[in-house]
């Protein structure tokens, strides 16, 4: 999928979604997301509904798009990968996959096929029945203490993992990690713009931009608690001598 | 972090959050996600609105314990790694970073040391000044039709990242795919039940109930055009056996 156009292979299906502000805060989503195909199986939530146009924000046209069905045997039936989600893995006996197999799985399909990925009801999701035809069950990683995903919120994770599956992971190696509290870095840039300010460094200048490369790399230096004392007592020094200075006759 | 404990290294910071609804999903993502520590600068939304506790669920806990602050610099005083979020990448000078490499950086922070992720205002995000004090700027990817997350989805992804960067990656290989539509499938499993039904395989007992592990072989198994029709012949075949012996005398 390159970066300007939607992907074309997957769609949502939401089973008997009941709130409308939820069915826009999908769409936003999708869109957010780059997914555009929209399907609902006997909803009770209205698209055409205000809370649905608000929560959609600029992602109304997937809501206007959106094709209805009155049993999710219909709405599936030209795809060629259907996958459930539900959150009773300990309960039930299912294919059972997670959000990164899914992507494994919709990026191995050929051009032409299409994924569905099914979301249930707001309070209690898939029957069993529903993931009866689903070719995999996917369950969405979530904190055991209150696992319960908000429906847009489901179908925002699983659109992001597709989406940036497009991206090539990278090994990230985290780098120069802060040694101090922003505190104590915050009070040494005011140390040092207060200074800057006392040379007339800035010449009428705003501050704030002149600091800002300095501050891009002190943040990125990860100074230590011996370096702040170092650079402010220059700070000092320089104030010390324009004080000097200024009070020549 | 385990299973049950929440991540206190890491609070989320929300700058002049405008919207109370949105306080209350903030709340949710993040205790779907293992964070407990909210933050708030000059708010205008009200973590004890109706809204923002019916959208906090299970999470209200995390609303009553927010902290309150006057400027975002007086919020970060004690934390050692400061990550803003914004979407103006092109536009503004930064040290820019993605999520995962957030959470590199966020991991390999000394036990002790307190990270804050820090989110703006819904319609303006986080202001130049803001940003000044970050160490390192995050851009959360999203499709460039249609970028602009909602705070609570802003929240949810970048704890998500946070969540899963605690399971092991794994190397998914897609494995079998299906071959055919999920149309044809249900025609075959129709068939199949019919013919069982037909010579009282399921003896009375709930027909659904004794499909789940035939559905879940034949949806796993990657069924072909003509594996399908050799499966619907046996059927075809067995409930001709049927009939020939039912209309026995």
């Amino acid at each position: 999928m390159s970066g300007l156009k939607t992907n074309p292979q997957v769609a949502v299906i939401l089973v008997q979604p009941m709130y409308s502000g939820n069915l826009g805060s999908v769409a936003r989503a999708m869109k957010n997301m780059g997914l555009a195909k929209l399907l609902l199986v006997n909803p009770t939530a209205d698209p055409a509904h205000q809370d649905a146009k608000n929560m959609a924000v600029g992602a109304k046209d997937i809501l206007q798009k959106a094709v209805y069905f009155n049993s999710l045997p219909a709405a599936i039936k030209d795809f060629q990968l259907v996958i459930g989600t539900s959150r009773r893995r300990r309960k039930l006996k299912r294919n059972w996959i997670d959000p990164k197999h899914m992507v494994a799985l919709v990026r191995a399909l050929p051009n032409k096929a299409r994924a569905a990925l099914v979301f249930g009801h707001e309070e209690s999701g898939l029957s069993n029945e529903d993931l009866d035809v689903c070719h995999y069950v996917m369950e969405i990683p979530s904190h055991k203490n209150f696992p319960s995903l908000n429906l847009a919120a489901a179908v925002l994770l699983v659109a992001y993992e597709l989406f940036t599956a497009e991206v090539k992971p990278q090994n990230y190696k985290p780098g120069l990690l802060p040694k101090i509290s922003s505190g104590q870095l915050e009070e040494m840039f005011a140390d040092l713009q207060q200074t800057l300010q006392s040379i007339d460094f800035f010449k009428g200048k705003n501050p704030l931009l002149m600091m800002r490369p300095l501050r891009e790399i002190f943040q990125r230096a990860a100074l230590s608690q011996k370096e702040i004392k170092i650079i402010r007592g220059i700070c000092r020094k320089v104030r010390w001598v324009k004080a000097k200075l200024g009070s020549r006759p």
